[in-house]
């Protein structure tokens, strides 16, 4: 018997993909799909991938009913609103807006700019990266999905910032992301001759997702990170470059090889992780290219013998393991399947 | 128990394609897959996509043992010469060369300038387009997977010239073919700075699947197919635009709805075929870009009013239905499989 | 001492173009460029390659004086509703938009779905491709500059079509077009992700321009053209693919060096028209990737000798020879000025 | 009466652009054109962009006349190498290879690893860029065109190093390049389907550029540059976003306006620098997109409210301010022409 589970807002990217997952996954029956511009529309009007696939129409928010497992995929501030009743609708809800990713409700007006008007609901999520919480994942009924380019360096980072071995306050995160994270309004920016073949720095600073990096690099001592955000050419995939330094004290005696290990400490059993790094080939170190449609996320470093420092480099599909791979992933976890279930993808290559 | 299969020329781009297939195949089990230059090398060496995906390694060609079904990508030209010694390993062959695709032997030189050493085995393979040849496909042992332009063409225009409803000799085919196509090796003209961006003549005339597409739409009256091909920017997938006229008795009567019936007729139960042919909407006809790592072909059609013309716009992921995809459907029906297993991928959106 | 230019409708991709090309004619002098939502703002705000480049503002419509040349880029539709205002405006007139391009008023009906509402000074218009007309445009005041896929196809053909060598009523043209051809509005089909490596049939009948490519190839037999346009990745550039016959009494005694003849006959002297058809290299044909900036209107051909079939190709920028650049060229003959002046700009290699 | 100039390797993308440039240089005749590989033919064979443009054909490098400025084009190494016979044929001599860039015989071991072979050489070469070293240029026989990604980065930076207000062992360089960068010789990670949309680490440390930068940005204590560099899916075109801290001293005082006002000193008056810092608009910040074919450095800025970074965003046209366009720069200044003669082209938009 397959779990019942709905999607709240499905006529997005974010949306779209969790529909193409978990129409394939084993365990799973979507029983509704949310949109108020296309309720009554079938799916494939909005999602043309879904041609034949399914005869499933969008319905009204409305029409759903109580569910296993409810994800919300709404913009941000409306989620933190409706929650209540979410909870009420879904057994476990699995939220991929960013209201509910930072603990702390002062860190909302710090990063969002505007006051968190559910903090009583903050605790009851876990923030959904299994890699760093999966045995919370496991016994919660409310998971936070983390945000793309978090996610992508967050897991750059994490054994680093765990070992103590870099600086938390020397921490520069450079990423580059597709035009897909930006979602599907259209605007003047993102109009295709506007908006091809651009390197365009669309967050210098200020991120949002700088709170939640914060937050989970926090091993005893709050890290400060720097972190610019560039739009390129590509529809899908993250590739975030991290600078960092190793502490001052280390420096002289931690070589290659002690910083491969604290990798694999952390990454080696991950399912979904990838150490790539390597002395041949094209494809030598990690990049979203091959990752389109993969819950994967690689990563890769480089010692830099001129300085102190540690070239990091993450990439994952920002709407798979950014997005909704990463909510699949925390729904097997949430529900006792095997984690990978539905999320066994392979990349493509060519692409 | 999963069958045992093959590859021979397994670090090519088809060869890598049909790996990513068979891989996650409930029903097979890859054995060998070979390369001369790689042998004893991790795939993923070669095909970056499969890193942490499979511990195969590639074989030399004298490692391959007997097996139920093997899959030859080797060079066009030398299919033909190593194929009695293939017909011997593999209980069934699905050959991806071009060498068995035309039935008499008198239609190589024409399209490809030389004798074919072995016409005695001709007789013996049957063209790999199941949605043309599923009864013979079933009982045979030896198939030849069509070229992939030649699929997109055929496919497109299939139901109308067995209907009688067009000129058989005002057949003019204008595709576009994404860089995949041409192979895996670098040269000047798929050299990033000089391939990218390119709306690029390759085969204004004589194409080598113009032969095929002529064989296969030969219903009584054996065609004059007008076929060119176009290199555009796109990695994969084909776009096969057909413009071809309605016969001059018909054209005063036959209106779109019969245009549509003669479709619906042929297509209706296949599982790979969709009828694109939308008012509204964004992809409102055939598309490649989301059909990639799909088994599609999908198909629509206008009726021009200002001359007897008919536009067919057909499109396919040259490497999946063009290529491996088509392959490992024609490797179901030749074991009894259902004919999906293994190729329910859905496209993506966005891409 | 430079003439005075003004341009009407400044804000899109057509009028920023042309006032690329005027700031470096060296004959010119822009006084005004209008825009109604702009109007008081630096070009460089909407045209962002004008910063440090001009110190030019929008104007509204009611500041612009008497002019030597006015340039009118306004909406299809508006144009003729206006013109009586912008020929009192401008000493000479070149109209970029749709609306004075066929002579016959019983034609827009045909390919606008609306009736002329000043048929009256349709005759007081030359079609804007020197190439055609030049001793026309000399002597006129009043220019109706072609369509950018008209401008391709009819150049491709032109030569053909005089010489009376094809079969007016075999002729197909399959064209291929980049993203700034549908102008600066957003939209969702020009939205990056849903627009960004599409193949997309957007007409693959009923194009407006085919009124305009009949009326040209009309030498004696008004030709039947069936067009079909695709959107493709670029941004610009159009390459246009015309399948066309050899008149049957023709086919047997007509020799590619014939042909070659017939294209040297018309477009030897001329300076923006280049034949592109080599025997060896990466660039043989004509691309419109190599032609971004230029004026030039490349053509090249191949004879199919599978069928009576001429395969010519043909490339421009759209932007450029396909409006901005062919209307200088226009006023360039209008004003005695050398053809080429302000046009002589080289593509660029690699792009 | 032009002065004569001559090109030592132009077939290469950077001899190419040469070429582009300086035929439209009002003051300059190009003599020869030297290719070993093509010498004899046309130079529209290899520079597609030059049909019909010259009838220049290539050179051997015997062929080459005395002449008033020779461009050097030639593999990096072996520039020194035969240096002192250019400088017999060359009045002036514009070297475009990197083996006059650094003042210092030890670095070139740090860096190329191999030794200087021609150190007394080193002290007749003025480092080429005119924003720096522009009276030096004017009064210098011998220029070494600074490095692509060098020129992003010095510029970007320059006016905050010497104002003394960012940490110099505190700067770390992420730039991104496009595949011309790479020179014009295919190989499979310049393959197409390989190299098409990749975000790619090609040097996450030790790139060579790092040591030209270090020594441009020496203000009295020779600052620390951890520089990386990615490839992008773009043909041409830098963009170097530097993430730069404020000295402790100053953070507190320092505001935005301060910055601006440092900008403004250096380049307020410098005919190729834009400072492009927008609060409005697609373009905010500086983006290659715009900059193809002309000469400019845009830079801009933003301050880290969050920490004491600065991050600067400047771009440019690899092969024209990165190569080309800075040499011709240079050569204006050592022949007393108007420093932007010939490099007054205006960017496109769209594109």
């Amino acid at each position: 018997m397959p779990i019942e589970v709905s999607i709240i807002g499905g006529s997005g990217y974010t949306g779209g993909e969790l529909i193409r997952v978990l129409l394939r996954h084993p365990e799973v029956k979507i029983k509704r799909v949310t949109s108020s511009q296309y309720a009554g529309m079938y799916l494939h009007m909005v999602h043309p991938n879904m041609r034949k696939v399914t005869e499933l129409k969008f319905s009204s928010r409305e029409e759903v009913e109580p569910c296993d497992v409810l994800f919300t995929c709404v913009p941000h501030g409306t989620a933190m609103k409706d929650m209540e009743g979410y909870m009420k609708l879904g057994k476990k809800v699995v939220d991929l807006s960013a209201d509910f990713r930072l603990h702390d409700p002062k860190d909302y007006p710090t990063w969002y700019e505007h006051e968190h008007t559910r903090p009583d609901l903050l605790s009851k999520f876990v923030y959904g990266i299994p890699e760093l919480h999966r045995e919370q994942i496991k016994s919660t009924n409310y998971v936070a999905g983390a945000g793309c380019l978090a996610t992508a360096s967050i897991l750059g980072l994490y054994p680093l910032a765990k070992a103590g071995i870099i600086e938390p306050d020397r921490i520069i995160i450079d990423a580059k992301v597709g035009s897909s994270a930006a979602g599907h309004e259209p605007s003047l920016s993102s109009h295709h001759p506007e908006r091809s073949h651009v390197v365009r720095l669309y967050a210098g600073t200020g991120h949002r997702h700088t709170g939640e990096i914060e937050q989970e690099l926090n091993f005893g001592i709050k890290p400060t990170v720097a972190f610019t955000a560039h739009a390129i050419e590509q529809v899908r995939g993250i590739s975030a470059t991290s600078h960092v330094f190793i502490k001052e004290e280390l420096h002289k005696t931690l070589q290659e090889k002690d910083i491969w290990k604290t990798y694999r400490k952390e990454y080696e059993n991950e399912p979904f992780m990838r150490l790539v790094k390597d002395k041949k080939g094209v494809f030598r170190y990690p990049e979203p290219k091959i990752l389109l449609g993969t819950n994967y996320c690689d990563v890769g470093f480089e010692v830099d013998p001129h300085t102190r420092r540690l070239v990091v480099v993450s990439a994952i599909d920002n709407l798979m393991k950014g997005a909704a791979g990463a909510a699949v992933q925390c729904m097997n976890l949430m529900n006792g399947f095997p984690e990978t279930t539905g999320l066994d993808a392979i990349g493509f290559h060519p692409i």
